[in-house]
């Protein structure tokens, strides 16, 4: 195999085919990058058995070939030549050099038959959306999984679509978030659980830009997410999803709007009284103008208070910070809705259209 | 004790004076820090017993006292508060309550009296210069002091004033690190021995402006810095320093003059090919307008070229890389000299006035 292409290019796709090389493997061929040089693309591969990446490099092809060689190790060279182009070129027994300008790194390179190649999926089931949305959605719920392995399901995220509407649910048992999104046309129904930690990698490679298209495909074990010169694969979780619709209806007794930032900082204050060890609530409570919140822990403790709008009866009730500040990072409104019951009923955080809607459990708060 | 200050005041000084708190102890009470309202002055005190800080806090003083309160804890609750005025107020049983707005922190703080206090210094040996200049001549030596607590000596650095000449030294038993300055008058004749860790602190806090002055007293077991509002005290090294002229005086055979940064991105490309276990030399040959350099290890080989100017014989000899790389790093010459004598002597890095001399030994590279 012989190729050249800019260090630029080159070092672009090592960034993104990174993301799917595990850090931990007993097969050692998975740390590698598969570098494809056939049909006049070069294409670099990775693949951690959950999920697997494929990126083209634009470059010049002199010798097709296909090898394998240590993610790492590779990436780090690239990353320190000079800003000019590079040559990789292996010989008979694999041994490889990487030059640019006056510097040629040596290395020992694997065959490529060993790396395990990614599925092939029909492309028959497919919904379009912007990078910027399917970003967005991740990020806004993937931090409500669980990272529990022994129940697969909730490691996952429901992503679920009926015709031009959908929906992405994550849930831990403690809190369930939620996004609904319209799309452009009716793509079909179609009902899946994805891997949240793929999920969190797929979003790191996502450009965010809203003119930038993504294809999403659905096979039987596999989900596939198209962009312009990347695909990426993960498997899917087996599995019914938890219906979530009833616990979503509710009436509520108490409405209270909120500046987003001020209860921000307000319960990010009480958070450094949290020690590892010991879970305390924080714990609010309403008059008509203005939200009180208390922290008491063995650190010390925390007496805050903030203006609000209330409507309905006034409410004291005990949740975990986390919960709460994990939800309210991932909302862009300056000014949030907050929906309660009574101090045993989960609270909703959601906007009027139900765009985005946060359920979060509230604890046990007498000591 | 009843003070007030602007949460900005609070938490530049509160930044300082966390350099001299220790991560681990025995003594609780150094976990502190020690806040002093008496004589109208607020300060902040903070002591590990190797190095003692103290800063002044503008601010209102209600009610004078001394209380000692958990850095870590004060820190951070002084940092999420919002920005406005901070109110500490202690009662007679040592509560705390730290209130800005409406937030209100409580917390139990500590008699201030069982606080160990800095000692007190004599101002009568003085050498003034630019916070500047310190910070340049602390950060361009002290990465070439040795851990090795074994060798107390050789974990600090040598101070040494002639007159209104300056010199500081670190070593570390393979290379020397030197810096030369000319102070604005004739301070007269001290030498003393720093600790390098305390020095890597005091280089944080100084500001790094030409204008601004520290005062440095030298007594007979300590050093103090004395900055506008701030006062640092390190102990000193006990002992006679190494003697250092005969090594640095030499005569050299093969003169090279190369760009700084090129060779600083050469040998860093070759640095990613050294595995923490194996130390590996990166081995430099000379040609006459070119120099060769090249690291062969289990992980693969680097052959680089860039070009250089030469006076002499042509040389090969290999140097551990890192300590080139740590020297280059702090050279602020866009050119730099070096100079050699044969295979298995010191290579010295030095501007023609000898305000920087870098002496590395060599290492072996026959395997």
């Amino acid at each position: 195999m012989k190729i050249k292409c800019s260090k630029a290019n080159l070092l672009a796709g090592i960034n993104i085919v990174l993301k799917a090389v595990p850090v931990k493997t007993t097969m050692n061929i998975l740390e590698c990058i598969l570098i494809k040089a056939v049909n006049s693309q070069i294409k670099l591969v990775s693949n951690d058995m959950e999920l697997g990446i494929e990126t083209v490099v634009v470059g010049d092809i002199a010798e097709e070939g296909v090898i394998a060689i240590n993610a790492k190790i590779f990436s780090d060279m690239v990353r320190k030549l000079p800003d000019s182009d590079v040559t990789i070129e292996t010989d008979s027994s694999l041994n490889t050099k990487i030059t640019c300008e006056k510097s040629k790194f040596s290395i020992s390179a694997k065959d490529g038959s060993e790396f395990p190649e990614l599925p092939v999926i029909e492309k028959s089931k497919r919904v379009t959306m912007s990078e910027f949305s399917l970003r967005s959605i991740i990020v806004q719920t993937v931090f409500s999984i669980s990272d529990n392995e022994n129940n697969k399901i909730m490691t996952g995220e429901l992503f679920e679509i009926k015709g031009n509407k959908m929906r992405v649910v994550a849930l831990d048992g403690h809190r369930i978030a939620v996004r609904n999104l319209e799309l452009k046309e009716d793509f079909g129904n179609y009902k899946v659980i994805v891997p949240g930690k793929a999920l969190n990698e797929i979003s790191k490679i996502l450009s965010g830009e809203a003119d930038d298209e993504v294809n999403i495909y659905f096979a039987d074990k596999n989900i596939m997410f198209e962009l312009e010169d990347t695909i990426i694969l993960s498997r899917l979780i087996e599995g019914e999803y938890y219906k979530i619709d009833q616990m979503l209806s509710s009436d509520f007794e108490t409405k209270i709007t909120v500046n987003k930032r001020e209860l921000f900082n307000s319960i990010d204050r009480a958070t450094l009284l949290i020690k590892e060890s010991d879970k305390k609530p924080v714990v609010i409570e309403t008059a008509d103008q203005s939200l009180k919140l208390k922290m008491d822990t063995s650190i010390g403790s925390l007496d805050d208070e903030i203006m609000i709008e209330k409507e309905g009866k006034d409410i004291v009730i005990g949740f975990n910070p986390k919960f709460i500040i994990e939800a309210l990072r991932v909302i862009d409104d300056e000014n949030i809705d907050i929906y309660l019951v009574n101090s045993k009923s989960p609270c909703f955080i959601r906007d009027a259209q139900q765009n985005y809607i946060y359920l979060i459990l509230p604890v046990n708060f007498v000591s």
